[in-house]
C-alpha cells in the first residue's frame, strides 16, 4: 500500500468539480461538488441510523439497492433534512438535473446535502451549481470537490492509496467532510470513496461495511448523530484488471486498503473536530467481547468531563474510570487498570504510584493514548476522539450562519 | 403543601452540622457535614448505577437493606471512589467513628463522599471532621451542612415543605449538592431528605423510588453519571402522628410532597449546573410510551449541539429534530412538531412559517420550554436541562483543585 496524491480523482476514470453557487452566505465559498465516473460503476453505501434521515439519504439508499451509479452531487450550506415532502422533491429534482447532463437515468445519481437542518434548499442556486460543476469537471478536480463539501471544517480531507493486486495496481481515493455532529453510527459526515478496481456488488458492500465499522464508527467529536451521514464507494473497473473475487488474496488486499483509507479519513475528521486541540486514542482491552470494549471506549471518548480534562491537560483519570463504569458493561472494579501512554495511573483497582508531572506531561502532547483494561477477557476496541474546548462552544453557540 | 425554611432540620427531631476540617484546599471551606436523627429512624436510598460505585455507596446500600439509620456523615473534597480496598476500609472507619459518638452500631450510619475520583481520603482530617461536627450539631444546622457538601456548586440547595395529613402536619426537608456530572440515573449528586413522619420501610422505599423517577432521573447537565450518586430519606416519626399506611389519602399526600421536594431540589441542581446560563424544560408528547418520550427528551436535553444552541440563544431547531431522531425511538418524521414556548417551528414534518425574531426572543429568556410531539401516542415526559457554556468548559478544564 502506498499513499498517493489526487484524492477522489486519483483512481482512473473519475472527474470531479467544486464551485461556488451562492448557497453559502459567503458568495465566494465553494458549495457544490460533483464526482463522476466516466463509465458505469458499482456503488455501495452506509448511512446514518437517525430516524430523521434526510431526503438525500433515502435517495442514496435506493440507488445503492440497485448497486450501480455514475455520479454523486454534493451541496454544503443546507442539509435538506427535516424538510418534509419538498425536501424529497428537491433531492429528486437535483438528481434528475445531473442525470440529464450525463444522459443517464436519475436512478444512477447520488445526492448529499450538508449544513443547517430544517431549511429548504434554494433550488435555483442548486440548479446553477449543477450547471457550473459540469462546466469545470476535471480529472484533477478532487481538491475543489473536497473544499465545496466543507461546513465548519477547517481543512480539506482528501486521501488516496495505491495497492498492488496480483494482476497489477489499483487505486482508491476519498474526499470527506465532517467536524461537528460527529458520533459513532456514523460520524456526521459525508465521505465519497472511488476506486478503479473491478468489484462485484456484494463484495463491495461487505468490504465497505467492515471498513466503516473499523473507522467511522469508532470516532466521536460530540456524540451527536446527524441526519445526513453518508459513506459511498464507487468502483468503476477502469484499472483494466479482472474482477476481484471474494475470499481471495486480492479481496483481502482490497479490504485492507479500503479500511486503511477509511481509518485515515476518520482520524482526519477527529483531528479537525470543531475546536479540537487534542487527538486522543482510547484503547480498551480485557473485556468479555469486542462489543463491550467498544462501549467502554465510546463512553470515555464521548464523556464531556473526560473531554474537558483533555482540553485542560489534566490527568484526572477518575473521570475515565467513572465513564468506563457507566458504559453499561459489567466488569469488576478491582480489575480496572488505566494507563496514559506509558504511565500507569491505576492498576487492578489500586491507585498506582506515579509522578503527577509525568502524567501531566503526556496530557500536554497534541496526541496521546489512554489504555484501559477491565479484566482478562478477549474483547478489545480502539476509539478516536478530540477534546471539548472553548472553541467548540464558540463554534456551535454562534448564531447560524 | 407549604414551603418552609430550615432545610433538613425543619422536620422535628433532627440536628445537623457543617464544618471545615481541612480536606478542601481552602482551609476555611466547610467540607464535613453531619445529619443526625435524635431517635431511631427508617431509611431508604437510591444510588448510582455506575459499575464504579464508590465504597460509601456500597456501605449505604447495606444500611438501607437493614431499613434503619440514625445519621449520615458527608465529606466533600474527595469522592472515595476508584480507591479499592482502602476506600472500603476508610468508609467503614468513618461510619464506626460516627456510630461510637452516637452510641449506636456503625450499621446505622450512612456515609457520602464527593469530590475528585481516584484519590484516597485524608483519614486524620475526616476523623477531626467527625469530632468537630458533633461539637456543633444543632437543630438549626441545615445551612452549614448544605454548605459543607458543595463542590463546584455555587449555591446551597436547601428546601423544606410542610404537609397537612389527616391527623396533623408533617414536615419534609432536604439538602443536596450537585452541579457537574449530572446525568439521569441519577444526577451526580447527593441529596439527604429528612421527615418527621412515621413511615414503614416498604412504603418509604416505594415513595422514594417514584419521587426520584419524576425528579432526579429527569435532569441532565453533562450526561456523565457519577460514581457517588446517592439519595437518602430518613423518617423518624417525631411528628407524633400515627404511621402512614400505604394506599391511603395520607400516603398519597406524603408521596406528592416527597416528589415535589425532590423536583424542586432537582431543578435547583440544573439551575446551578456548571456554567449554566439557561434552564430549559423539554416536554415530549405523542410517543407510544412514557419511556419512549423520556428517551427523546433526554436525547435533546443531553445533546451538546442543542445545549450550545441554548447558550448561543439560537433557535436552531434542526438540532432538536436531529437529537430526537437518534434517541433510539421509532417515529414518523412526518408527525414531528416542535414548539419553542408558544412559537411553532415545525408542524407535522413541515417547516412552519414563523418570525425568526420571535423564536430568538424566547431563547434570550433565562428559562423556556421546548415541546416536541412525535405522533398521537399516549406517552409523554418532561426533562430539565441547562446549556453548555464557556464557563462549563473552564470549570471542568481547570486542573483539579
Amino acid at each position: 500500500m502506498k499513499w498517493v496524491d489526487g484524492g477522489v480523482t486519483a483512481p482512473k476514470g473519475y472527474r470531479a468539480a467544486g464551485v461556488a453557487a451562492g448557497i453559502k452566505k459567503d458568495a465566494n465559498a465553494k458549495d457544490c461538488a460533483l464526482v463522476v465516473s466516466d463509465e458505469p460503476a458499482m456503488v455501495a453505501g452506509m448511512f446514518t441510523k437517525n430516524v430523521m434521515k434526510s431526503p438525500p439519504v433515502y435517495l442514496n439508499q435506493k440507488v445503492c439497492e440497485g448497486g450501480r451509479a455514475r455520479a454523486v452531487f454534493i451541496n454544503s450550506g443546507g442539509a435538506n433534512a427535516a424538510t418534509g415532502k419538498r425536501g424529497h422533491e428537491d433531492a429528486a429534482t437535483t438528481a434528475a438535473a445531473v442525470g440529464e447532463k450525463l444522459g443517464i437515468e436519475r436512478g444512477e445519481v447520488c445526492i448529499c446535502s450538508t449544513g443547517v437542518i430544517g431549511v429548504l434548499l434554494p433550488m435555483d442556486r442548486i440548479q446553477a451549481g449543477v450547471e457550473q460543476c459540469f462546466k469545470t469537471l476535471s480529472p484533477k478536480g478532487s481538491a475543489d470537490a473536497a473544499e465545496a463539501m466543507m461546513t465548519t471544517d477547517t481543512a480539506r480531507k482528501e486521501f488516496a492509496l495505491e495497492v498492488a493486486l496480483s494482476g497489477g495496481p489499483i487505486t482508491l481515493g476519498a474526499i470527506a467532510k465532517g467536524s461537528g455532529m460527529i458520533c459513532p453510527n456514523m460520524a456526521t459526515m459525508i465521505c465519497i470513496v472511488t476506486t478503479d478496481a473491478e468489484i462485484g456488488s456484494d463484495f463491495l458492500r461487505e468490504a465497505l461495511s467492515s471498513a466503516v465499522d473499523a473507522s467511522f464508527n469508532q470516532i466521536g467529536v460530540d456524540n451527536d448523530m446527524s441526519t445526513s451521514d453518508t459513506v459511498l464507494v464507487f468502483a468503476n473497473g477502469a484499472c483494466g484488471l479482472s474482477a476481484i473475487e471474494s475470499n481471495t488474496e486480492d479481496a483481502r488486499s482490497f479490504s485492507e486498503a479500503l479500511t486503511a483509507l477509511c481509518r485515515e479519513t476518520a482520524k482526519a475528521l477527529v483531528k479537525d473536530g470543531e475546536g479540537a486541540t487534542k487527538f486522543v486514542e482510547i484503547a480498551v482491552s480485557g473485556a468479555s467481547t469486542d462489543d463491550d470494549a467498544k462501549r467502554i471506549a465510546r463512553a470515555i471518548g464521548n464523556s464531556q468531563l473526560c473531554k474537558t480534562a483533555f482540553f485542560g491537560e489534566d490527568p484526572n483519570w477518575g473521570r475515565f474510570a467513572c465513564a468506563a463504569g457507566y458504559a453499561g458493561v459489567a466488569f469488576d472494579p478491582d480489575e480496572l487498570s488505566i494507563r496514559l501512554d506509558e504511565v500507569v495511573l491505576t492498576e487492578r483497582g489500586l491507585v498506582a504510584e506515579y509522578l503527577e508531572e509525568d502524567a501531566a506531561a503526556i496530557m500536554k502532547k497534541p496526541e496521546f493514548q489512554i489504555s484501559v483494561s477491565v479484566g482478562t477477557g478477549p474483547g478489545s476496541a480502539v476509539f478516536w476522539t478530540s477534546d471539548l474546548s472553548h472553541d467548540y462552544v464558540s463554534i456551535n453557540a454562534d448564531y447560524r450562519s
